[in-house]
C-alpha cells in the first residue's frame, strides 16, 4: 500500500486519526442520548474503552469533542441526504416523501429515543455556548439549503407561486425536527405520520 | 380577608404555597436557560436567595422540581392559548395566526433564548426519564387539542377535505417547537417568519 498514486493522494487514517475517530464514534452514542450536560468527559472515555487522560490527547475539552461530533454528524447527515433528494429518475416531490420517509425508518428503528442529534445540541447549547451554536447554525443552514434545491424544483413542476422554496425548506426542516422531538417525548411514530399527511397539502395550491 | 364567601371557596395562597411558587418560578428561570442537567439544586436555591437544605423542604428531588415546572408551565401556557384562540368575535384563520405571532412575538422579546420550556424538557429529558417524558406528552396532547379546535373551525369554513384537524394541528405545534428551537440557534426571528409565511398557503387546496 501506497500513499500516492498517479496524480491522486490517497489518505489513509494514521493511528491516531482512527484512535481519535474511535473515541468520537462511541463518545457521540452516550452524547446522543444523555445530552451535552448528561454527559460528562469519564462517560465518553469509558464507552470508548480508554483511560480518561487519553481524551485530553484528541480533544482539548469537552466543547472541543461535541464541535467535531456536529461536525462528523454533519457530514454523515450530507452523504445520506444527498443519495436521497438528488437520486435520479425519481419525481422531485416523491424524492423529498423518501427523504422524510427514510427519516421516519431510522427514527422508528431506535424506537424514537435520541431524534437528531444537531437539534438536540440546538435545543440544550444555544443559550450556554456561542461555538457550539455557531457551528450549528452553520450545518443546519447547509441542510436546509440542500432541501430548498428539491422543493424549488416541485414548485417550478406544479407551478405553486404561494410558496417561496427557502422559506418552505425552512419551515419544513424545522417542523422535521419539531416532529423527531414530539415522537421522542411520546416514543410513538404519531408526530412523523402527522407531518407525512401534511407534506403532500401544502403543495397543493388554489388555482 | 376570609377564605368563605357566598357560596364559593376563595383561595388564598398559604405561606408554605407561597415560598414554594416562589422557588418554583426562581429555579425555573434558571432551567429554562440552562437545561435540567445543567442546573443544579444550588442554582436554584442560590436564584430563590434561599438556603440549601430548604429545597428539600418543597421539592423531595430535582426530578420532583421540574414535574412541578412542567404543570405550572402548562397551566400559564393553557390560559394564554385560550385566550387568543377562543376570542369572540374573530375569525378562526385570523386566531390561529395571532396565536403564533404573539408567540413569535415573546419569543423576540427574549432575543430567541429558551425557546420552550416544554419543548427544551422533551428535546433533552425524554430518553432519560420516564416520568418527566409522561408528564411532557399529556400537556404537550393538552396543548394539541386546543389547536385543533380551531383547525376544525378553519377547514369547515374552507371546506378543506385535505387535511385532518387532528393531525394538522399535531404538525403545526411541533413545526412550531422546531421552528422556536432554530430560532434559538440562528438567535434571528427567520425560522419563525419561515413558519408563518407557510402558515395560510397550507389551507388553500386545490379545488
Amino acid at each position: 500500500l501506497t500513499n500516492k498514486t498517479t496524480g491522486h493522494i490517497i489518505h489513509f487514517m494514521s493511528k491516531r486519526e482512527s484512535k481519535k475517530a474511535h473515541i468520537l464514534c462511541r463518545g457521540l452514542e452516550v452524547m446522543k442520548r444523555q445530552g451535552y450536560n448528561g454527559t460528562s468527559v469519564k462517560d465518553i472515555v469509558d464507552a470508548a474503552e480508554v483511560p480518561k487522560g487519553s481524551f485530553y490527547n484528541y480533544f482539548a475539552s469537552k466543547e472541543a469533542f461535541v464541535l467535531d461530533a456536529i461536525a462528523y454528524t454533519a457530514d454523515e447527515n450530507a452523504r445520506w441526504t444527498q443519495n436521497i433528494l438528488q437520486k435520479p429518475g425519481v419525481p422531485a416531490m416523491k424524492r423529498l416523501e423518501n427523504y422524510f420517509q427514510s427519516g421516519a425508518k431510522s427514527a422508528c428503528g431506535c424506537e424514537y429515543e435520541v431524534g437528531c442529534f444537531l437539534g438536540n445540541m440546538a435545543q440544550e447549547m444555544s443559550d450556554s455556548s456561542e461555538s457550539i451554536r455557531c457551528s450549528l447554525e452553520k450545518v443546519l443552514k447547509t441542510q436546509t439549503a440542500m432541501l430548498a434545491e428539491v422543493i424549488e424544483e416541485i414548485l417550478q413542476e406544479c407551478k405553486n407561486v404561494d410558496l417561496n422554496a427557502d422559506l418552505t425548506a425552512e419551515f419544513l426542516f424545522n417542523a422535521w425536527e419539531g416532529a423527531l422531538m414530539r415522537a421522542k417525548a411520546s416514543k410513538s411514530p404519531h408526530a412523523l405520520d402527522a407531518f407525512m399527511a401534511n407534506l403532500a397539502p401544502l403543495f397543493q395550491h388554489a388555482a
